[in-house]
């Protein structure tokens, strides 16, 4: 599926680790201030003035992403996007990365290149400064990992544990686009392994696989609360799916939480792709994952600010902790909400 | 060589990540006034009064580490290690760790804890704080990756680029001993797989073995400068190999140096087994690696201050970079070092 746009492969082990560290990081531009030493020495230096918010996730091949219909350079992008939607989550900005990556030496350089330039876009697209990280030989597959920090003010920081009974349950965009351009890509990948001159024909699904491939972290979802003047009461971004979110929202914050199926905004996409799948759509939305949106509660009072925003929904509401966690479907049938999101260890 | 101490093998699928998670890092304890939140949120939040140093390493199995003699308790500690190593190096204390792990299916729980027996050992020891980390399935081996975080004032902190002409060349510790004990592991796992009946005779050797297995990043050293009013002026810790490092000062601070063989710290069991396998103890002492010791430049005028102090030895000056990187000799000779350090890309 993907054509070898490669065809130059220069052996890693001809620059070396350091050789290679130089030569991908060189078009780095440093954007912010509080970045006062990158890479290039035993260990990076920052300053904050405010609170600094640190996250680490790690992305292993095989299990995270399937190179045969992952293009590097979008994997480097969403490598950076994971993690700063993490960042994005405490309700913080974020300001730095560090990025380690272990390769086998079937890897060229090229390839490194490929990554790095996704990397890149990622960096200079949200504002943020590599400052650091690791690049060392694997005996098999490629592993990413990557640390994001982010900055702000103590009193602005939202944690899970801060939900009220009455609070209002808000997300951001759209969810089970990402799951859906997963299924997409599998069965491509199926299509092709059983007929490779088959050609794929992907044009309608372009949102689904864009949301897969190519996940956008809600950084503009922070800044539209500060213009809105709403402090969020609570605040987790969803990586693992809608329902494991809402249970960790609701577990954290001692609370129980009624959610609307007509409230799930699912993009068009996402309905008729799960019709053609024969996949129940509400399901896709509780439990499909890798949306990178934001859910967070807020005051009841602040229903107002946002009602009327075409980024935001409204999709529940807390309860007391007795009550439960449930999904009210269209029928009026309340269903006790279960984590079903993804669990690398089960797949 | 490793008995199956772990007759237990629960799986871990069936604690899931975030009990596995939960499971693992309940008895970790918090003890910096600097850290706000760790585990448990989409990030933790750290306060500095100061400037931050972030560093990150990668292990991955079957290149930094052979599972069939490593145990999982020191490989966590040494984990831990090469990370704080970094931050000592900048002069700095060390406040806080991430630790990433991807393990295959393989991995019992019972594993994964003695990993994080040896995590939290050298947290504890070293007054570092768990804050965060990332668990995942791996397809193959087990990867480790650490972000570490210290702290210090602007001032004190030290680069690997402020190295002047006519400084002296400092080192902590000992040299090569690391490198040496892996030749031990080696030697005796090749002994084991050829007859397993055999008992491993190693006690002569302890030193060696575990210099290489559990070794100490030198916290102490940035306190003792500060005891000794010595301000280094730059710095690198010892992980690649002596030479190489030295070589890092020198193109980073656009200095040359020399280097005496005669004054280079060595173990007496380094130079005994260096004998019995046949190798030069100055070429392992320059490019072993793994000794985790501090390299620093320090003015002349601090000569006074350090000359007695059994934990450093002065190796080295630092001459104008026209003059290039030399060692001389007991013999009197000036050989060019070139760095002969480890590199994972070939191995």
């Amino acid at each position: 599926m993907i054509e070898d746009k490669n065809p130059l492969r220069t052996p890693v082990e001809q620059l070396g680790e350091f050789g290679l560290i130089d030569h991908i990081t060189k078009s780095f531009e440093i954007q912010n201030t509080s970045t006062v030493k990158a890479i290039g020495d035993d260990a990076a230096v920052v300053k904050f003035e405010n609170h600094t918010v640190v996250t680490t996730d790690m992305l292993v091949e095989g299990i995270h992403f399937d190179l045969s219909y992952v293009p590097l350079k979008h994997l480097g992008y969403k490598s950076i996007m994971v993690n700063l939607s993490d960042v994005y989550a405490m309700n913080a900005v974020a300001t730095q990365v560090t990025v380690s990556i272990a390769i086998s030496n079937r890897f060229p350089v090229e390839a490194v290149e490929e990554l790095y330039e996704g990397i890149q876009l990622a960096c200079s697209n949200y504002g943020v400064d590599l400052i650091g990280g690791d690049t060392t030989a694997s005996t098999s597959g490629l592993i990413i990992s990557v640390t994001a920090l982010g900055e702000q003010v103590k009193d602005k920081i939202v944690y899970r544990s801060g939900a009220k009974d009455t609070d209002l349950l808000v997300v951001s965009g759209d969810v089970g686009a990402a799951y859906m351009g997963l299924q997409i890509l599998e069965r491509e990948k199926a299509v092709f392994k059983a007929n490779p001159n088959s050609q794929p024909d992907i044009e309608a699904y372009s949102y689904l696989i864009e949301r897969q491939l190519k996940p956008e972290a809600r950084r503009d979802i922070p800044k539209l609360l500060e213009e809105l003047d709403v402090q969020p009461t609570s605040m987790i971004d969803v990586s693992d799916g809608l329902s494991s979110e809402i249970i960790h929202l609701c577990k954290q914050s001692g609370v129980g939480m009624k959610l609307y199926e007509d409230k799930l905004p699912l993009d068009p996409t996402v309905i008729s792709s799960c019709e053609e799948f024969n996949l129940d759509s509400t399901t896709v939305a509780l439990s499909g994952g890798e949306d990178y949106e934001l859910l967070f509660t807020i005051k009841q009072e602040d229903f107002p600010k946002i009602k009327a925003n075409p980024s935001l929904s409204i999709i529940g509401h807390v309860l007391p902790q007795s009550d439960g966690i449930h999904l009210v479907t269209r029928g009026g049938e309340q269903i006790a909400i279960k984590a079903m999101g993804w669990n690398s260890f089960e797949n």
